[in-house]
């Protein structure tokens, strides 16, 4: 794929400022730096952009992209920087297209049961719009003070509600996109069937940012559910943990959530937030969550649950039914990561998914790992979705040329197990990014991998749309 | 795109029996002339292959593939012939590849809640072998009793339960596709989520076999819910009983199916099937079926929609629990497409779909063009999905000419109506095939169109996989 690009001179300077407007438009150092990097390790993985861009509409785009086709620029769609993959780095410099200024609803369609919103606009901010009507977008990525809506269907993202509501993608009813050439394209619409012609609305879903830029979505929306709550379930190991889950997937009820937290995670969120947890013994727990719309029937399923959960080597069975004890316990799983991150800045957040029955199988893995490398390897996640976030963190004692070997050597190993011998896939809802991409190929078979360069090439046939992201 | 073929010659013939055996080929008129239509009408659309092949297995299919793409031969993969736009007819003649003889079940798996089958089983004989399990494919096409699982994936098969719960795509996992070039390729897996590159498997869900042949699947099953009741609510006009659909939809409930049936299609259905309805003063009837896993619950939802019908113009309500009366109910709708290619072989079966909220403005279209065309219009359908079946018949009075000439503008302004004022598609599940592809051009903007032309090249670029489908 083309990887010579044009440098940006003065002069294509001055024709992008004629489109953005010289507000939208900057290009000193200390600014873009901030759009060198997303979440990844930034000692790894950032790379400065040439200039950056913050336009305010879908005409803008399109014109900036028949520039960068024009010149051959690449050019990196950015959300809100909460990406886990890269995706948003601008490795090959360029420009970075942020939509941070594109975040407007544009409507709320009560009869339709829809919201159109602009790519930028944050996911809790949506939902905040939307609070009067009794709807909601049921996308629910941990993320969802700070990421944004095109951000999201970008990824594919899932999040801790998946169990039960499925991922972003199956809420995008219809899209706008701006292609590599700069065509305006609207995919999809307010059907929730539609067989007109390939499905290139899922094509773009999860892609990167890597065929077009995501300006507009209609998303689809569900009735609030009137009631929910919560298990907080410790058990003295891991395992014994996360034997539940397929335990609980099978018998028939659907929970809103069946979260996983290891001891380390538990312990380095609470310590990050300052929160307290009863973790004598304990090496393990689970968060399940079940929402309805009939109050006895949440009751009813979620006793269902915990007497599983205890007959099955749970210590307690913690019922946390207040909107307050709720929104703490899940403020300690969605601070994990964060958590870890502060503790160590270089580590690898993963994401593999593998089928529910082979979740038990995932942790001696890990653990077999963690002895061989010496490296410790908290873990987390949305189990009753198969999706860990196995995080590796960089041992203090060793060092960076250490971690820089190790680290991929381990992941060869770990992927090599989640998909050649559990039938799992390497990311789940972070997406491969420039993280993942060279284990992606090695992972994927050729023929798959040909057909991915095919659809990209046919999209993007100078390679300028974020290119080096997904395939190498 | 390539529309230059090779003629099949004798020697290729003898290279295509080495591969599949002398009992799977055949090219004998008689035998062949099955394989020439779908349920599209055969006056319009049937065409001849030049040899029909019943492979059976993926490596035959393969090798086939493989001479194909050596001779340049067009392939027209084939399911069950159910389809209703013409995808399965091989209008460039070459060879037609039927999946007939692959119907076998290959694994159910219980831990994971999957059954993997081949793509020639029958959709009904799918969820009877799952019956011992307690588990069922969700899918439920009103062909069920002889589509196969195949042709449901390849058209993204929709049907009488995708209100609740979704069309064909939503529960295929895993599938294994063969490739124009005879590469065989797997995509997705045993996981509920997976951003590991572009979403190929749902690019190729609903392709109409225009970009590869499916030849095995893995589906998501659900448990066999415990109750179900239907109701069946008579209106005195048509359009009393749609406008009460946006009404039911927006109330939270989420029944399992609306179905809609006006007058006309109530009766050519029980007259064709010798069954009786209380007709008398009616205009359409809704069918609505509620299932679940609490009776409670099933009965209460059931009270509220009936309730809800009452107050809005409902002649009756009536309840039809127990299961005969609702197997008799459904197969009256079942069989309305049926019924009226049985009163008129000439005529076409429509497939429109809208936001749920535009229903009620579909019916007085449908009735301005049936008095303009002089043409009847018996409607029926999805309503609950805004997908609705109008069904153009030829007038026994006009000749062969005259319908040929009125049918294409009647479906023209049919079809502006529906995409350009009501931001709906011209297909919802029976998918664009043969007979739509020139409207589907005509209503589709241009850089889309080009998309989707992009994705057909880059995949199939000898156009030998289907040729003639979805684009002109």
């Amino acid at each position: 794929m083309n990887t010579s690009y044009t440098a940006i001179t003065p002069s294509i300077l001055e024709e992008l400022k004629a489109i953005v407007g010289e507000h939208n438009l900057f290009t000193d150092t200390e600014r873009i730096e901030n759009y060198s990097h997303d979440e990844t390790s930034k000692e790894q993985f950032s790379h400065m952009p040439e200039v950056v861009l913050t336009p305010i509409s879908t005409e803008q785009i399109s014109e900036v992209m028949k520039v960068a086709d024009r010149y051959t620029i690449p050019v990196t769609p950015r959300g809100a920087g909460s990406g886990l993959s890269g995706g948003a780095i601008p490795i090959h410099g360029g420009i970075v297209l942020s939509v941070e200024k594109m975040n407007k609803v544009l409507e709320i369609d009560e009869a339709n049961l829809t919201v159109t919103a602009e790519a930028g606009i944050v996911t809790n901010e949506l939902n905040e719009q939307l609070k009067r009507t009794g709807l909601f977008f049921a996308g629910y990525p941990m993320s969802l003070e700070t990421c944004f809506l095109g951000g999201n269907i970008a990824e594919n993202a899932g999040g801790g509600k998946a169990v039960k509501y499925g991922v972003t993608g199956r809420y995008v009813l219809g899209m706008e996109v701006v292609t590599p050439q700069g065509e305006v394209v609207q995919l999809g619409g307010k059907v929730t069937k539609d067989v007109s012609g390939y499905d290139l609305k899922q094509l773009y879903i999860g892609s990167e940012g890597t065929l077009g830029i995501i300006t507009k979505a209609t998303i689809r929306l569900l009735g609030v559910p009137k009631y929910a709550s919560n298990l907080l379930v410790p058990f003295r190991t891991a395992q014994d943990a996360i034997s539940v889950v397929p335990l609980i997937m099978k018998q028939g009820i659907i929970p809103t959530s069946i979260e996983f937290m290891d001891k380390s995670s538990l312990e380095m969120s609470c310590s990050y937030l300052n929160e307290s947890l009863p973790l004598e013994g304990v090496g393990a727990m689970l968060l399940i969550e079940i929402d309805g719309t009939d109050e006895q029937q949440v009751e009813h399923d979620l006793i269902q649950v915990g007497d599983l959960c205890s007959g099955h080597k749970a210590m307690e069975v913690y019922i946390a039914e207040d909107a307050t004890t709720r929104e703490r316990i899940w403020s300690i799983r969605r601070n994990i990561a964060e958590a870890i991150k502060v503790y160590s800045p270089i580590q690898s957040l993963e994401d593999v998914v593998v089928p529910i029955g082979s979740i038990p199988l995932v942790l001696p893995c890990l653990e077999q790992l963690s002895g061989k490398y010496n490296m410790r390897i908290p873990c987390y996640g949305h189990a009753g979705d198969g999706n860990l976030h196995a995080t590796l963190v960089k041992n203090p004692e060793s060092s960076m040329e250490e971690w820089l070997e190790m680290e991929p050597r381990l992941l060869s190993e770990f992927y090599a197990f989640i998909v050649g011998e559990l039938g799992g896939k390497i990311s789940g809802e972070h997406g491969i990014g420039l993280k993942r991409r060279s284990f992606f190929k090695d992972v994927t078979p050729r023929p798959e991998y040909q057909l991915l360069c095919a659809v990209k090439q046919a999209l993007d046939p100078k390679n300028i749309m974020n290119p080096g992201k997904i395939l190498l």
